[in-house]
Formats: structure tokens, sequence, C-alpha cells
């Protein structure tokens, strides 16, 4: 799923503070179990020995969004326990996906499965789920007028994200040839995947702050295009940035021959022989080689294939700053829409 | 956790077609990704090519107890929601549980992750939890006077079975001569990962009719006690019954070294000598060999364990009891209640 390049981190560090009390206060209100201070180390709150960190802490890029847009119409107090369940469902989703993926590191530090095992893994990530509906029930409980429906609407956001998990084992298990494997299908499980809780976070805020159905429906489209965005440039970082950039192994995603949208690209535009060397690469049952690895950039960039994708981000980019100027807000906050835009976004070089 | 006799299914089995059709209302809510195929060949609605099973079904004991104390009060409809909410939540454990235990069989079928792997079998144990949800929430939407409350403790409930399962996975991991593998912590985890949802399927029948703390709380007595009293007869039949009263492989417990009940009062009561071979027995890597097991067998039937744990279940048995005798109810309906604790204990001898 998405990760935030650092510049965003000066635009919503000021939310985080409230965020991370917010948690550790949910945290402290149960029993002293380990299972809770799991859970603490995943957000940061403690290293692997449940010693307090200092100076860490995710970006809660998230909850961030739902508070500054909240802000923007003057409800972000209310806005705080949504929020914060958006950000408890997004680390819930990390620890299961990390466990599904087999990954061993997460923002620089051990996943919660590679410390703990694969159980408590598990098993941490389900008590998580009952932490988000405890800071919804918060909300409902402070909020009778309109408690059910926001949960409702959120509840269904958090199981599409569910949805995009399962098609994307599903796309990973066809061949690369399979009619399903089409732009359509990698669209919508990338949108469920990683677009739907920004979506959510947006037009969240717009619910807390009762507004008509067409400003919710502006949010929607803001904060879906958004990550959805992000994820197209992070497959383009995965492929042409560096490590620091990617956060991640140079070209992991070839080597470990996930189907992305320049993958995707390349074999719709390649030649009946490409595409045959394609197949075969791809469902090979091991990571690919150095040599196959490169082999499968070198025609990445025969076909100009980065050019594709940077269109097809610019597309969704365009879709998120018209649903900005949309939005009943003042300019002011809509320029600071935008320039969060150009922190997340260099490589598509501005509106 | 507990697995059902086939004589509580008449008490019961009227209940079923509610709460499976509510379940399969929900399940048809949704799009048609095999996800939810998935969920419902869990249910037994499908078969594993998700064809339609006939005359299957499972035993829906938690929500036949709820829904059988909510007729009692009059408030049989108006508790099905909360009912199928926990009944899927149940579903939603033994999803997750088959996993964490690599677990290939549950009710004479292949377990979820056996047939489409691990990775789906976590992710669809989530989507069910989300399926939870939409039931709480249909329940208060429908009434509003007191939904946040009620949708609040049935969550902590789930939690504490959640912490049940992270308390078992720690006592596994300790040597049975720890002194944390003592009886107050074993019976704590017994009580939340096996009691705890079949007392909240009791109270919430109170809660939904809006009783006194008083009778919710005999509520809660009366359904923990009932579970308690089940784990321990599970334990006894794992041991002392045959296949087919377990479920199990005959002596699958003493087998696979599971820190049950009677292994506890063994160890408890052995000298040092037995102890010494217990411990070493216990921290073998691999299963026990069959010799070993008739070993342990044998050091259980020589020191009477059968009798200590079968006082146990009686003590828990009595509280059952004594809980039924304290609701307002009719006589009937406590002659049903006793007739229930009849069928499902036939070891303990009834009262």
């Amino acid at each position: 799923m998405m990760k935030e390049p650092k510049d965003i981190l000066k635009l919503f560090e000021r939310y985080t503070p409230e965020i991370d009390d917010e948690i550790k206060g949910l945290l402290k209100s149960h029993t002293d179990l380990d299972m809770y201070k799991m859970i603490s180390y995943f957000f940061g709150f403690l290293d692997k020995s449940f010693k307090e960190m200092k100076n860490y802490g995710g970006k809660r890029f998230r909850p961030g969004i739902c508070l500054f847009l909240a802000e923007c119409y003057g409800v972000k107090e209310k806005a705080l326990e949504l929020a914060t369940a958006i950000e408890i469902f997004h680390n819930f989703t990390l620890i299961h996906d990390d466990i599904e993926d087999r990954d061993e590191l997460r923002r620089g530090r051990p996943t919660l499965w590679k410390l703990w095992g694969i159980n408590h893994g598990i098993n941490t990530g389900d008590a998580q789920l009952h932490l988000v509906n405890e800071e919804l029930y918060k909300y409902a409980e402070k909020n009778p007028q309109d408690n059910i429906k926001i949960l409702l609407y959120i509840n269904q956001k958090f199981l599409e994200v569910v949805e995009g998990q399962y098609l994307d084992f599903t796309l990973s298990e066809l061949p690369i040839n399979d009619k399903e494997v089409n732009m359509n299908n990698m669209i919508d499980m990338i949108g469920r995947k990683s677009a739907v809780l920004v979506g959510c976070s947006a037009s969240t805020a717009g619910m807390v702050a009762g507004l008509d159905q067409s400003e919710i429906d502006n949010l929607w489209n803001y904060g879906y295009n958004l990550g959805l965005t992000y994820q197209f440039c992070d497959d383009l970082t995965s492929i042409w940035g560096n490590k620091e950039e990617s956060g991640k192994d140079e070209l992991a995603d070839i080597r470990e021959k996930k189907k992305t949208l320049p993958i995707l690209y390349l074999y719709q535009n390649a030649d009946k022989k490409t595409q045959a060397r394609l197949v075969s690469l791809y469902s090979k049952r091991n990571d690919l080689t150095t040599s196959e690895i490169y082999e499968v950039k070198k025609m990445l960039d025969d076909m100009e294939i980065k050019n594709l994708v940077i269109n097809r981000a610019r597309k969704s980019l365009d879709l998120v700053y018209s649903a900005i100027e949309k939005l009943s807000i003042s300019n002011k906050n809509k320029k600071t829409l935008r320039e969060i835009n150009d922190a997340l976004f260099p490589v598509l070089g501005g509106e």
C-alpha cells in the first residue's frame, strides 16, 4: 500500500500528536497484555523490547487529510475519533498485509509477524479491528443524531479495502496473459486496496460537517483520485526511482514479478515475441534473476512505458485538481491542497 | 473451541433457519466476489466448488442460546441481528483459529485456509468482522434508543475472545513448569477464549429486553459458566471419550502436547519424578509418539485426574444451575435450560 514522502510531513505533522494521543489513550484503557504492546510497537510508540520510543511516529497521512478538511469546515474536534479509527484500520491492514506478503520490514523496522510470529500477527490485527470499533462508537455516543449512517458508510469502505486485498491475491495468482488481468480489473483492485481509504478519509470530514451530498461526493473524488495517483507514482518510483525514493530494494517489484500497472502496459503494447517472453518470465516459480530483471527493465524502457504510467497518473491527478476547485472551502485551503499534490507527486511536475 | 453434541440440535434447530436466512441475506447484499462464496462455504451453505449444499448447517449454538432466552423475554424478533452478529463473529474466530493451529479439518470438511491458502483465510476472516459490524448496525438503526451501549458491550466481549486467543498462544509457548502456567491463568484463558461468547449470547438477550442489571448479570453467569463447563467436558472427552464423542483423533490433545486442564492437574499433583518426566515430554519439539501418549495417559489414570476434572466441571455446572434458578423466566423455560445441560454434559451425570 501507500508510502508517503517526507515533504508531506510538514503539512500534517501538526495533527500527529492529537491522533497519537487518541490511539495511546485507547490502548491504555485496556488490560496490560503484551498484545496491546505489540500494537504500540507497530504504531511506533514502543520499541521491540516495549520501551518507549521518542521521535518516531508514522506520517498519519489519512487522518491528516481527514482532520485538515474537517478543519476547513470548522469541525476538526468532532472528527478526531473517526480520523483515528481510519488510522487504526489502516495499520490493521498493514499488519495482515505484511503477513500475506511475508514482508520482513516496514518503515525500516521488523514487521510484527517477523518479531512475534504469524499467529500473533493475525491475532493482534484482529484485536485492532475491535479498537477501530471502539473509536467509531466513541464518535457515535457523542453524536447520536447521525451516528449509524456514518458508521455504516465507513464500515462499507473498510470492507472494500478487504475486497481489494482479495482482488490483489486473485490477480497475482493468474498468468499475465489471462483475460482477467486487464486494465479495468487492475484499476478496480488498486482503487479498493489503496484509494478507497483516502477517499473515505476525505468524505468522512464532509459527513461529520453535515454537508450536502454533492460536496461529500467532491471530497470523495478528491481523496479517491489522490489515492490512485499515489499508487501509480509508487509503481513508477519502484521501477524508475532510486531506493531512497521508493523505500524498497531497487526493482523489487520486478524481481517479485508483481503485476503492476507498468507491467500490464508493457504486456499490452508489446509484440507477440516479447509477450511470450513476459508470460514465460512471469510464470516462473521463483523470483527473477538479476539478468532477467534488467531484461524486463530494458523492455519497459524500449517501449517508453514510463510515459504511459505518467500519463495515467496525470489523468487521476487532473481529477484531484478539479475536485479541489469544486470544494466550498477558502482559496487559502485550496492552495494548501494543491501544495500537498506538489509535495506528493514531484515526478508528475505539478499542475 | 467448543463442539456441540447432537442432542442439543433438537432444542435449537428451530432457530437455525432464521439465523441462516439472515446470514445468507447479508452475504447476498454484497458483490459476487468469490471471497463471499468462501465465507458461504465455511457456513456450510456451499460446497468447495461453490455449489449449494442441502441439509448441512452448523449447530448455531450461541445464537440459539440468545434467541431462546430472548424468546423467554418476548423479544426474539428484536434479537435476531445481534444473535446473527455473534454467530458470524464465532465463525470468524474459527477461520483464523484454524490457520493459527494449522487445523486441516473442521466439521468434517477441509478448513478454509487448507482449500484456498493462508492469505485467503486471513483476509476472508477479516471481511467477516465487517459483516459482523453490518449486523450490529442493522440492529442499532432499528433501535436507536439503546444502540451504542449494547454495541460497546458486545464489541468489548469480542475483544476479550481475541485476548483469550493471545493468552492461549502465550501459555502454549511456556514450559509446563513455568510459574505462569497455573490454574488462574488457565481458567482465565479458557474463560475468555471459550466462555465469554456464550456469556455474551445470554446477556445480550437480557440487554435487548431492557432488563435490570441483576437479571443481565444472572444471564451472563448462566452463559459464561455454561461455556466453561463445556470446555472442561471437551477436555475430558478428548482424553477419556472415543473419537465419535470428541470429534478429534483419539488422544490428539496429548499427542499435540496441549496444556489442558487435565495436564495441569496432573503436573500439580504428581511427584517430582513424574513432574520431571512431564517437563521433558512437554518440551519436546515434535508431537509425542504413541508410546509416550500412553505413558501420559497412564499417569493421568494412575492419579485419577479424570475425577478432578469432573469435579471442576461440576463446580461450574452448579453455577449454571443456580443462575437458571434466579432467572425471572417461566418454570417451563427453566426446565428447558436444565434439559440443555443434560444434553450437553452426559458425562457429568445431570444435576
